[in-house]
């Protein structure tokens, strides 16, 4: 059928892509640095008001549409614009489209009548899906329009999704907003980086290995990975769909908890379980967000941490942040016990397993279609020539799985009847790194580990590396070759400035408790 | 390893299995005729008080043993000498240790102390695991044993637990206390003859198509499905395991309601979910049985229901409860409207490729080991030529289950957009026969679309055959070859008596609220 190679439908792609961009918003001069993030202010392209909104909180903006101090047009041109930066500067987008986002926003449904459905291209950083449209909205994006959301842009990903930075070859790397050398993380690095970036207020991202954390990390921002079942998934592309022994899930990225928090209650407000037959009938729980804070106003929490999963040891920016974190926790009163993290290598070892369970059939066929090669991340992980997983092994991956879940649990209970009270929260690691340099990041067990168990995860930002600080561990003696290659990759200078943050671990299906207490921790960091 | 052959290893299980039964609880003289019902007060071996003990039902024993009008060693003896004589009459267990229980009923937890663990062997219904004992408590019975609840039998199950009746090489078959001519069901047969035998108060069956909703069907008892991560089933045997396209789930068959709300509620009161990590935290949920009772008293139901699922029209008996109960329905001022069942054939046809999708392959080694041979009704199912699914075909009915469960909900939307009001439950078949005759079980379909569903089901015995009423349709036209065999069982005069139910189908995780439905058209009923 495609007569055309490769690249010429990628080329096409980025002509295309690039027209979007009205000639008022277009760069005249591109900045030189390799920071952008004061550009936006020197660009002359937004307006006071408009750089005021884009920095705004998405419960401010809420609040602000709802009493008239702010119109929905005024709003979506503001974080347009800058998307528009973004995407020159960062090369985040890939599908952007301001004018029908000013339709909603002007409340023209008379669009949506005429063209009948939303008929957005996604690609999903696949050159083969070049050319394929959205024949449907997927539940979430219907409820988030219900709840008054406008949507511009379908921000960048790395081919595969199975990546936690973002390179394709549709449009190549998104850079990191704060210093280009960094990546901005991934698999929802692109929403990662335009929320970064504040162009946008509340970023969406999914999350099977921590493709919602490291964004959020690498980007300065608070993200959730809910427990599976919590938010609607239903209707949304992905690769390797179906494969369901580790579940990706979506959630939100935002620079605050009260959007974070924004997010989730409009969602569960509107039943997604009568929709996405994968949702729990469990709305939001006032009463386990209550318990929690009582517990946070009498310096009652306890709280279990580690630095390290046993595999390999984090640099020391995220050292410092995780002892930055117990200290004020305990500081605050709270008990802070420390955390044995129960059979991580094995679980990482599990995830690893489960990804490559089809030998990389679903992706290098996808990648076979267009003929574009594979980026060079997404080797690393999977290797094409490897066998597929027989079914009854992956029965016994499921098996493993659920009796690796049992066996936490078990240690919690243990933990907890040592110490006589429930062990609320985990702080714990959610990257080796700060925002890391291009094509090194190499170890995704922080966050896979926790996607075995299912727990709810909250992304906090602590600090930023400091040269002056954060220096390199001479002693340093590697826990195995892959910790070899982490610490090597540590360099005080080059990562000075990078953002640097843990996540908070709670149980299966805490939501509410969890960002509870990732609030009042973030508070104690003076966030 | 095995020097012994098959038969001689079964021999020698059904000799000690023979041996847990004390000389005077024997039968001397076996009855004539094929319903049992009577035999327990015919037999002499049972006191007046101990009949009446075992035709309690468990709320009230509960009761009893509370204020101490009733000992645990008197109600456990009771139940241990019925189903003794059930043993005997109808061949329904498996492993029966009355001693353990008595000591179990005594508080002689010395007992425990001395042997370290339940040491309880475990079959199955295999030959090959004939000797396997178990290493420690379910999750399940670990909190049933805390609510005070006494074991004292493993009751029988078909080979491979893939099939709705009960059949095996280790001890043969079980049959129905009230007609031997008919099936116990399956694949929990074995626990639905003993408790409609009232051998047992309480029984706990397993359901991945029906293995519960049958047996409760064909003996006059309640039975509950519950949604997949309602009750835990960590430490379970079973065939297949880690196969999660289709869950299976354990839950209770009583002879009311009351016991099936008491099983439920004993179990969640523990915190299952933090015991087992499939186990949602979600604990019973009051207000969603007040919120469905103020609809009951005031008329206010909206039910569906369905007589025929598009691939096997049921028996006569069977669309006369379905009349029934709707007719009741209606009488109490309830809204009844008709259903269609949404695509329930290719449920059915998706449910057969997820069952055979190893090709038979975990059921077959384990038969091997021992070389005993299929049971014909397994050998029906799953055929062991077949070749296994690839992964990514696993994948894609993981896809396809979840597209069909969202279409299932948008149908059901639609509904309830036409009626201007929510469906609160639907009214179904469980089977297509009354207690069928043996070895007479073709078609799963009306259990397995609730399955693929995940949806909540409760099984309500609505009647019995009655050959008057329940003429054969000469008129009867196929709807396709499976019609033509099921229809071509039915036989007025065979089926006299047999026991016939409906099932009663709410959405996913809507246990409260479907019971107490469930219980409303029970009353309705005269139950």
């Amino acid at each position: 059928m495609a007569t055309k190679s490769w690249e010429e439908r990628v080329a096409d792609k980025r002509s295309r892509l690039d027209k979007t961009i009205p000639a008022e918003w277009r760069i005249k001069t591109m900045p030189s640095g390799n920071s952008f993030m004061s550009y936006p202010k020197e660009s002359g392209i937004l307006s006071g008001d408009e750089l005021a909104i884009t920095e705004s909180n998405a419960t401010d903006l809420v609040r602000k549409l709802a009493n008239g101090e702010l119109t929905s047009v005024a709003v979506t041109t503001a974080f347009c614009k800058r998307a528009a930066l973004a995407q020159q500067l960062l090369n985040c987008n890939l599908e952007f489209f301001p004018e029908m986002a000013l339709a909603q926003a002007k409340g023209l449904d008379d669009y949506y009548a005429q063209h009948k459905k939303p008929g957005l291209e996604c690609t999903m950083g696949y050159v083969a899906w070049i050319g394929k449209y959205d024949t449907e909205d997927s539940v979430l994006v219907t409820m988030l329009r219900k709840a008054g959301a406008v949507f511009y842009v379908k921000t960048s990903v790395p081919q595969s999704l199975m990546v936690c930075e973002t390179l394709n070859n549709v449009i190549g790397r998104t850079v990191n907003p704060r210093n280009k050398n960094w990546s901005c993380g991934g698999s929802s690095g692109g929403e990662g980086a335009i929320v970064g970036f504040r162009g946008g207020v509340i970023g969406v991202g999914t999350d099977i290995g921590g493709s919602i954390r490291v964004p959020s990390a690498f980007n300065n921002l608070f993200g959730l990975r809910p427990s599976h079942g919590r938010l609607p998934y239903a209707n949304m592309a992905n690769s390797m769909e179906g494969q369901e022994t580790i579940h990706s899930v979506c959630g939100p990225m935002c620079h605050t908890i009260d959007d974070l928090r924004l997010f989730v209650t409009s969602v569960l407000a509107q039943s997604p379980w009568r929709y996405d037959a994968k949702v729990l009938p469990m709305p939001w729980r006032p009463a386990e967000e209550d318990a929690a804070r009582q517990k946070l106003s009498s310096g009652g929490l306890t709280l279990g941490f580690y630095s390290c999963d046993g595999n390999v040891l984090p640099h020391p920016p995220i050292l410092r942040a995780v002892d930055t974190v117990v200290a004020k926790a305990k500081e605050a009163g709270h008990t802070v016990v420390s955390w044995e993290p129960y059979k991580h290598p094995y679980a990482v070892d599990l995830a690893n397993r489960i990804y490559a369970a089809d030998g990389g059939a679903d992706v290098f066929n996808t990648l076979k279609e267009s003929g574009e090669p594979a980026i060079p991340n997404f080797k690393d992980l999977i290797n094409p020539t490897l066998p597929k997983l027989d079914i009854n092994r992956v029965w016994d991956a499921n098996l493993e799985k659920w009796h690796f879940q049992n066996e936490y649990l078990a240690k919690l209970r243990a933990l907890e009847e040592k110490l006589g009270r429930e062990v609320d929260a985990i702080i714990a690691p959610i990257t080796p790194t700060a925002a890391v340099r291009h094509d090194q990041f190499k170890y995704y067990g922080y966050a896979t580990a926790i996607n075995v168990l299912d727990f709810t995860s909250v992304v906090v930002p602590v600090t930023f590396a400091d040269k002056s600080i954060d220096v390199k561990d001479a002693s340093f003696q590697p826990l195995s070759d892959m910790d070899k290659v982490v610490q090597a990759e540590y360099d005080a200078e080059a990562y000075d400035g990078a953002p640097v943050a843990v996540q908070i671990i709670g149980r299966r299906l805490t939501e509410e408790k969890t960002i509870a207490i990732a609030e009042h921790l973030a508070k104690l960091l003076g966030n």
